[in-house]
């Protein structure tokens, strides 16, 4: 009849085995934001359009999934616009609210919507689905999840290392090896005023980034054609050949940048940062890195990223410091630090890698065969005892062919299967099956519960 | 500056304290459906339009929210409709997606799209909000979570009793005392074959639902009303009469049906169920009650509905069996049967029975004082002590009044805070406060370890 069913594209579905894997990073990453004291929040899916409009630039403006408003769209649209086909401004007439974008907005606005049922510092973390109308690739759709951690409302260094020691924490237990680095715009702004070029941040930062893959000549050039003055550029070179472990070079950056306070007091704040991750006994390497420039146009103090060690990927989690995230509804001077991360990536790495733990592998521990009348009956009680032992399992819903029912609980996973036909109703002994091991055997329902309540599956 | 910021009307923000109470819904919930042996899926928020339109109604099809196309939406619009102003005609112009009205047919588009991946019986659950253009009023949401448990591919009624098992120990473990109410659309369309009224079954259920509260004669008389001839009315009387126990009026219908085929095979299921549900050793109280009408279009067999019992509240769950779900997307004679729970009921249930347990009040367990220096370092390292041993904690970050501290912990339900200022750190024992008692003690940072593994807060 009609075309098989499909889904937008750019969006997903998860399956049972999938579910698994995600829901094991899900749990893994909730679990340690609770162990740092952070609380869960959630935010509808919808915002208004008045709150998300004009917080993603131009670019992010045209990515937002729009809602048209319901019942009678048009009503009151103006006929000018309608009869232009002007989509642009009729937007407005005909929408009102959109999916959200990211979780920080979101929770700009909560913070100030709730400013006064929230206790400052206000440790919150949130895991949720967003949306982007972006174009679908590879790795990149159109509805994913992030998991975001956050604190506002207080300006200690503490929670920067704390934010560390989460992620350090989160992929250990993950098994993922990673390298955090650590950046603070403070610095990148002292060398941009050191240099005379205050305000190039962002260029400085492209070019010191490039120079393990094209050299020291070649990023003077691009220096030099992005229009810094050929005093600047001299000012760069002790900059672009720092070197050493983080201690030295910021020994190094505080001699260059001994006449900018800003740069000093980022040197500052990453002294202590490391001074905190000490005392928090942070196992991780920690990088001291130049070229981190994620989110410079909000970031107003340390900037961290997390690369995964065994593996070709970008940063698999990142964040840092913002000085003005509720500002724009109306709060001004809370400051906050947070990271961010990046379900789909981690389950790529962790794919790569083959680290998802057996089991994710199966849900069902044990699937009772079905034999049918008297035997089905007695199945059903001992599944009763079996669940109220807490121990995952089902009955197979008809006393089908052994073969079906067997080859059931094979696709499925499950690695035990008891037997209860009518022999085994006289002698009230079971028969268990080690799905794995192929090995079968006869027990009393007390011994087969209590063996199973023994082995870790 | 700008207005204070809001959400759309009819969606919520949840803080950490209702997050707290609705995750120990969804876990026990989550919990229970793994202990059965369903596994997890999830599905887009966004369906294609064609999906989703037609399968709730004429009425349904207005409250699905629509998602405006990316871009210049009006590009190739008919100029007509423009003009006219036709929102209807527009609407499949401007827009080819909306968000998901419930789980159900998310959930039939997934079996017929991975039909070829998937293990039949297909036990899943999926827990996720859907989204209605409904006009919010008190308990009614424009966002809201289901959570729905449902397996296909098996026409075995065992399904039928463990949707109620699933139901029981549910309920059990968040302490909601239930009735199981227990009906099927065969009994009711075979009282409608042996009155001679086929095709009025929901007339007949309408006018049986309301003896209670109107009387026989009233029934009677809506009966005639609706057109009922009179020898239908006379027909109907022994079944309005009906009185007994579950088995006593299955005994009586199944004299009242005898000449019905569906009739005396709804009777066969029923006590093919309760012969289930004996051997699960369900304890809640079932009841087959003829006037559980919902779902009478889409229901074929059992009808399912939990009452919770020291509440006024309509049903806090409810399901049955269905004989064609996935046939609107080309895939017949695929049986399935399932409930629902829906979280926002029930977390109404809980809050006016106070059944939240208390552990849902706080997510940190101790806090730290903060007194600068070497204080706050020896802080942040007893803080990694806790933490590697599981326990959730969090530092105050920065060395402010004790008050305010103290204020902060309160504010935040922590029952306990460490205090380690310079007497403690050179004796080397720290002081432990329980802010409930008000005890405060001094200990070696190993027993305060060991003090709070062994307390269960």
């Amino acid at each position: 009849m009609s075309a098989p069913p499909s889904i937008p594209k750019g969006t997903r579905d998860f399956t049972p085995v999938e579910m698994a894997r995600r829901n094991y990073i899900f749990d893994t990453i909730r679990s340690v934001f609770m162990l740092y004291g952070y609380q869960p929040i959630e935010t509808p899916a919808m915002e208004n359009l008045t709150t998300l409009m004009g917080k993603y630039g131009e670019e992010g403006d045209k990515l937002l999934f729009k809602v048209l408003n319901s019942g009678d769209f048009l009503a009151g649209t103006d006929e000018k616009s309608l009869i232009a086909r002007d989509s642009n401004k009729l937007l407005k007439h005909v929408s009102e609210k959109g999916l959200r974008y990211d979780l920080t907005v979101p929770f700009a606005r909560f913070v100030v919507q709730h400013r006064n049922e929230i206790v400052f510092p206000f440790k919150r973390y949130q895991i949720q689905p967003v949306w982007r109308a972006d174009r679908p690739q590879k790795g990149r759709y159109r509805e994913f999840y992030q998991c975001d951690v956050d604190v506002v409302g207080s300006n200690s260094l503490i929670y920067e290392a704390e934010m560390a020691r989460i992620a350090e924490d989160i992929f250990q237990r993950l098994g993922i090896s990673v390298i955090i680095k650590l950046n603070n715009r403070k610095i990148l702004a002292g060398i941009a005023e050191v240099i005379g070029e205050a305000g190039r941040i962002t260029d400085i930062t492209v070019a010191i980034d490039k120079l393990e893959k094209i050299g020291l000549a070649a990023v003077n050039d691009e220096l030099s054609q992005k229009g810094l003055s050929d005093e600047a550029v001299t000012n760069m070179q002790p900059i672009l050949k720092l070197q050493g472990n983080n201690q030295q070079k910021l020994e190094k950056l505080s001699v260059i940048l001994e006449h900018s306070e800003t740069g000093l007091r980022g040197i500052e704040e990453m002294r202590t940062v490391f001074s905190y991750l000490e005392a928090l006994k942070l196992s991780a390497e920690v990088q001291l890195d130049l070229t981190l420039a994620r989110g410079l146009n909000y970031y107003t103090g340390a900037i961290i990223e997390i690369k995964a060690r065994d593996v070709q990927m970008g940063s698999i989690s990142g964040g840092g410091r913002y000085d003005d995230l509720t500002g724009i509804f109306g709060m001004p001077d809370v400051s906050g630090v947070g990271i961010s991360f990046g379900a789909d990536r981690i389950y790529d790495v962790m794919n790569e890698l083959s680290l998802f733990p057996e089991s994710t592998a199966h849900s069902t521990k044990v699937m009772i065969a079905n034999f049918g009348g008297e035997a089905e009956l007695a199945g059903l009680s001992f599944l009763h005892r079996l669940q109220k032992a807490q121990i995952s399992s089902e009955m197979f819903p008809e006393p089908a062919k052994m073969k079906k029912q067997f080859a059931y609980a094979d696709q499925k996973k499950i690695p035990f299967i008891v037997i209860i036909g009518s022999e085994e109703l006289s002698s009230g002994l079971y028969q268990i099956k080690n799905m794995v091991t192929g090995d079968q055997q006869k027990y009393s329902p007390a011994e087969i519960v209590a063996k199973l309540l023994g082995l870790n599956i």
